[in-house]
């Protein structure tokens, strides 16, 4: 790691746990077995799975069986939304997805209303929370799919999960539940079957895990269909040979993610408040997050009215420092943050928007830089703008 | 690596080389970045998505922009029959797969019959080769798509690739041809451009490489289209973060399979024959696998009438040797091999088939290993046998 590097942008991706890729390096040239195979080698890496699905569904608290693992948070949402909807054609062909959607279930969204799926958009409040008034009335007999993000990845606002559950159980007693976790897992506490949620994405690589793996939590009652086709591995559910090191990089990834868990929290709750308070100091901030625990603590969102997000980004990579302008995952089309247009924000605050996102390794000395970096270039940036 | 285990099932997985490991954990937690963030570490690991596409385009000699990573063999020969079939829906409606496909195209070709396409499956020789004569009267203007593998997994014969990318070419202008080469890569030089492929799918673990990573190749005149959505990553067509270290990984795999390739595949050659000659020895055995250059060098696949393949594959497990009865993909169900059966293989064979499959590191030892425990056991386990 470059010490001198200020990494601030955790919600794009993370780095991972030295332990994570040890163990993932010895599980490639020791335990290599294709879990499939009959013999000693498909049992070490069958046992390798085994343990990653014990790990994972103790900490969520659910059955083993009901962990499905997947190539990361896109395919998982994919899964859930096509999966789905096709196997509750029957039942109805209602779907609701929020209006600040990861654009891995927003741009699937869409497919499905290409094929002919009803699909509702709910709209979220000037802060980004889902308007829960506005759900209630959308829910129906015909819903079979409720899609929202637990944690929003540009602003870090929070869904109120559990009153959606509830509100769901009452009102379109057909519907699932599918809950976007992957800004949200590593964060909270999420434990499915309190919550209500029968469905949850969650990615390795935003927990110090690996890239190329994640899982989705299916509730055994969800009726389910594959999108990929093969082999039958994972009970016909996800064909391809099991991603062995990835799978148990992404469980040891989670396991210590939660270990010291309060205090890890609290500290970047803290972080988050010096960096709001320092940000505030300066004059024509707008802060598009959430202040506090109401919302999540690791990212925060504001836009330093007058000064282009690209330009202000290029200042920050020149001071060795990584931040975002909206989301990466958004950042290879040059378009607009969809969050903050849903939470109806001017063209001035979107087109300004910067995105800091933090970890368990970030400190204070970090984010003092970045206020230094802020309080120095600002002022020289703002003089450049045309009135 | 156990030094005792004589592991003689590569054609279900391969150890990752120390050097891929390497750099795999290196990129893990250094070049962590996510190549669609605009800052350095950002760039640092779009390079290396760069340079792994530069590695793999000269390798099979394409253009860069023509290499799409999956997550897999699967995903890619997924993508290739659904992406093509849809993409191309006006142009025609009749797909042919061969009869001894992997299941990753053999279930997604069922897949497409279920959406109304018109799937004809080209047998096969006693030998497992593809009929070409058949496959010459199979071709139509309303073909969209001929999906074949250059090498069968089962019992490594080999399909003639650019005669019959040549008959598509001819008597099926509007067809697309995509060619499964996960066993064949690393095996064979494959060009596709010279073999008139459009399409052609590899694997990471088949050649050294980490498991949960692969590409396709696609022509660039190709009209194709996704089968999972999202944040638009690799032009498109393939959404989700893109899997860095993975992705290196097998750039680096299969840089170093290549090298002193010719007489890495001479010496499995020579390995070959000499466990088919120590089998040939021995009473009432039937190899299924074509002997010499005809056919791959890394697969052998041979019955052993009269004692069942689990029966066997436990003895050898009790002696220290992995082998597998049929492929890993399919060993969970428990069918007979529809390779064998296309090759018109009695049910005695098919249900005594073992495959012995090789890498560049199998030895001598290991093999005499395998014959001598053959010599000893067959006699003892054909005792048992009622007649």
């Amino acid at each position: 790691m470059d010490d001198r590097l200020v990494y601030l942008d955790n919600s794009a991706t993370t780095r991972v746990y030295s332990e994570v890729a040890e163990l993932m390096c010895k599980i490639m040239t020791e335990d290599y077995g294709n879990p499939s195979s009959r013999h000693t080698k498909g049992i070490e890496a069958e046992a390798h799975i085994k343990n990653a699905k014990t790990i994972l569904a103790k900490l969520i608290k659910v059955n083993e069986k009901e962990i499905l693992f997947t190539s990361g948070g896109t395919e998982s949402n994919n899964l859930a939304l096509i999966g789905v909807t096709e196997a509750n054609k029957r039942a109805g062909n209602h779907v609701i997805v929020s209006d600040i959607e990861h654009p891995s279930v927003a741009e699937t969204a869409k497919r499905l209303e290409e094929l002919g799926y009803n699909v509702s958009k709910l709209p979220v409040t000037d802060k980004g929370v889902v308007d829960i008034a506005k759900f209630k009335e959308m829910l129906t007999e015909d819903t079979v799919l409720v899609s929202t993000m637990f944690v929003n990845n540009e602003t870090g606002a929070v869904a109120p999960i559990e009153q959606m559950g509830a509100l769901i159980r009452e009102h379109a007693p057909k519907a699932f539940f599918h809950v976007d976790a992957v800004q949200a897992f590593g964060k909270y506490k999420i434990y499915p079957k309190k919550m209500n949620i029968d469905l949850l994405s969650v990615s390795g690589h935003k927990i110090h895990g690996p890239k190329g793996v994640g899982f989705l939590y299916i509730n055994e009652k969800v009726k389910i269909k594959p999108i990929m086709f093969g082999g039958g591995q994972q009970n016909g559910l996800r064909s391809g040979t099991d991603n062995v090191p990835g799978i148990a990089g992404l469980a040891l990834a989670a396991q210590m993610i939660y270990t010291d868990f309060e205090s890890k929290i609290a500290k970047m709750y803290a972080l988050k408040e010096r960096l709001i308070d320092g940000i505030s100091r300066m004059p024509d901030v707008y802060i598009n997050s959430i202040r506090g625990e109401e919302a999540a603590p690791h990212i925060i969102n504001a836009s330093f009215l007058g000064v282009r997000s690209e330009v202000l980004l290029n200042t920050f990579v020149a001071s060795g420092i990584c931040v975002s302008a909206g989301s990466a995952c958004s950042s290879h089309k040059q378009t607009v943050s969809s969050t903050l247009k849903a939470m109806g924000a001017d063209i001035k605050r979107m087109d300004s928007a910067i995105r800091f996102s933090m970890c368990e390794f970030t400190t204070e000395e970090e984010i003092d830089r970045c206020i230094e970096v802020l309080e120095k270039e600002l002022p020289m940036l703002r003089r450049f703008v045309r009135k």
